[in-house]
């Protein structure tokens, strides 16, 4: 039995693999591999209009807002976004809570002036700047809600009169929130929905439109929603992974239920973390993210046993981000509780013999 | 038994699908899913640099080339081809024989100043038009080897003192060619060498670095070289059936088996619709792809009998592309000669039938 908390590519609910892995020789009895069929078939088109009514279903989406599976991860986002977005002269409001809205701020630049508006860089990302003040003239308003590498999470959305925009891409379907507030969410599937090679995007279509610069056909989202994301050849595979999950998704109790289950596993977690004076969380504790627990030891030699305890008892992907170093350990969607239990009972067991 | 001529997606060795279907559950006997591990783990750096290598040696590419797995499909590369190679300003040569080829025309000229040096769309891109002449100061010259729609195919390359660059989605590793000769090579996975999701691109690094645009940094193909195809989450799954295929490929005698089996498919096909007088192919005979057959019936009545029996038979994708109508049949690497044996009989049936 393995514990896999790897933080992206990260675990897929088993049923979700079967299914896959079935499909793979023989899908819904077509006698073809869903990797054989042609995109532009009824077949297909049941998946991608399964997968995209499911994400409606489950966000509560209203009519303005349109879902797209695009093609690579959140990466194009940080460039695709200000493209559609941001005119050239104008400005955008960013907040930096971590590497990736670093990254999608330097990507912005490219396009137009960024004001970053909160930043938590002082004490490296380890909370989150919830304090500031966007200029009225901003275009809109960009952050991440949850920081995978640092291990901090927006646990309210953060208010502002700008168009909001944001990259879920580590805590997208993982709980409860008004998405309609948003003009443009984006993720990366391979955390909470699906496997790496596509991006959930939800946008608001009135937000599009609005830029003088001429767009490459497929970067421009107004080209997908005309193509109900079949401008090009889509992700056949990586979508389907995805319709897979969200139809698990909502057998679990839909995005109510999975928050139950994650609001479970975080505070099994944390409280043992508090509980155990060998180990230390490196974030302010209103922040700590309920996806991506980030924690050290202060003993380095401690730290090398505890990854090999790990690796005896099948915990995977417990060794932190090489720029943070130390510990995390990632709680998505489709780990189950029971994991958690096994950690942290190997965390205590730790504690007792060298704490 | 099925027999699938779907023009892409399209067929896959069946090996490749049951490896497939195995990893989904147990990759490589690490207990999790090749759809759950992290992308910079040793287990999947393994896969990648397989699939490099296995390129580089199927192609025979020089030290100068590199060779990178990317996100998306060929129409990505319609728009990055440019922003990374055609200085604004500038002129860059494309020779239009097809939808694709349009297409990649027309994002072109976002970028910079196109000049159409050859075009097909005469006679409804029939065939290939070879006579032209590339202004001396076009930074390249672009064509499509293969056009996947009209069923036509370049059975050479260009002769051109220009930069060459190809699209060769619909027929990469399906011949020998002196790849080596190209400055870029991209081609959409999906046909020959593996699924939907991932480009495949050959790149001369010495072409690079010459526009003065920012890039951004999804787009730029240093940065991509730079890190190894690893800049941000490679499209994990689509990478990994790549490597299964390529492997397969060299199985088969490398890109010499394989075009030695694409030919007797050709010859079997296109010698049987010759003698049948039902049957029409659509294209010049010295420009027939030998990886779609595009052909027609006089009379639409029996054209749609003839799909009935193609469906009775399990024949599956003959229906042509909506733009040309009729039939089309693609041969891809991995359709089995005796896939192209059951086709021709049919075929011959029918003619006796109704000839």
């Amino acid at each position: 039995m393995v514990h896999n908390f790897n933080a992206g590519p990260s675990i897929l609910p088993y049923e979700v693999l079967q299914q896959a892995s079935e499909a793979l020789l023989n899908f819904n009895n077509t006698g073809l591999s869903i990797l054989e069929i042609g995109h532009r078939t009824p077949v297909f088109e049941g998946v991608l209009n399964e997968a995209v009514s499911l994400v409606k279903e489950l966000m509560q989406l209203d009519s303005e807002h349109e879902v797209l599976f695009l093609h690579g991860g959140a990466s194009t986002q940080f460039m695709q976004v200000p493209m559609n977005l941001l005119e050239e002269g104008k400005t955008a409001a960013y907040i930096d809570n971590g590497i990736w809205g670093s990254k999608a701020i330097k990507e912005a630049r490219l396009f137009g002036n960024v004001e970053v508006v909160a930043s938590s860089k002082d004490k490296n990302h380890t909370y989150i700047q919830k304090e500031f003040t966007v200029p009225a003239d901003a275009l809109y308003l960009h952050y991440t809600t949850n920081n995978t590498v640092e291990g901090t999470q927006w646990h309210s959305i953060p208010e502002t009169n700008v168009p909001l925009i944001a990259d879920m891409s580590s805590d997208i379907l993982s709980r409860q929130l008004d998405f309609n507030r948003f003009s443009l969410i984006y993720a990366g599937a391979q955390k909470n929905v699906g496997i790496a090679g596509v991006n959930l995007l939800v946008v608001n279509k009135n937000a599009l439109g609005k830029v003088s610069r001429k767009l490459p056909t497929i970067m421009d989202y107004r080209s997908h929603i005309d193509n109900g994301s079949m401008l090009n050849t889509p992700p056949v595979f990586a979508i389907y992974v995805s319709m897979l999950t969200l139809r698990w998704i909502k057998k679990m109790g839909g995005v109510t239920g999975i928050e139950k289950l994650n609001n479970e596993k975080a505070e099994l977690f944390y409280s043992t973390l508090d509980s155990l004076p060998l180990f230390k969380g490196l974030v302010a504790k209103e922040d700590r993210s309920k996806m991506n627990a980030v924690f050290i030891m202060e003993n380095p030699d401690l730290e090398k046993q505890f990854l090999d305890v790990c690796k005896r008892e099948n915990l995977y992907g417990i060794k932190g981000h090489r720029s943070v170093g130390g510990f995390r350990a990632s709680f998505y969607n489709a780990l189950p509780v029971s994991s958690v239990q096994v950690l942290v009972q190997v965390m205590k067991d730790f504690g007792t013999q060298f704490g």
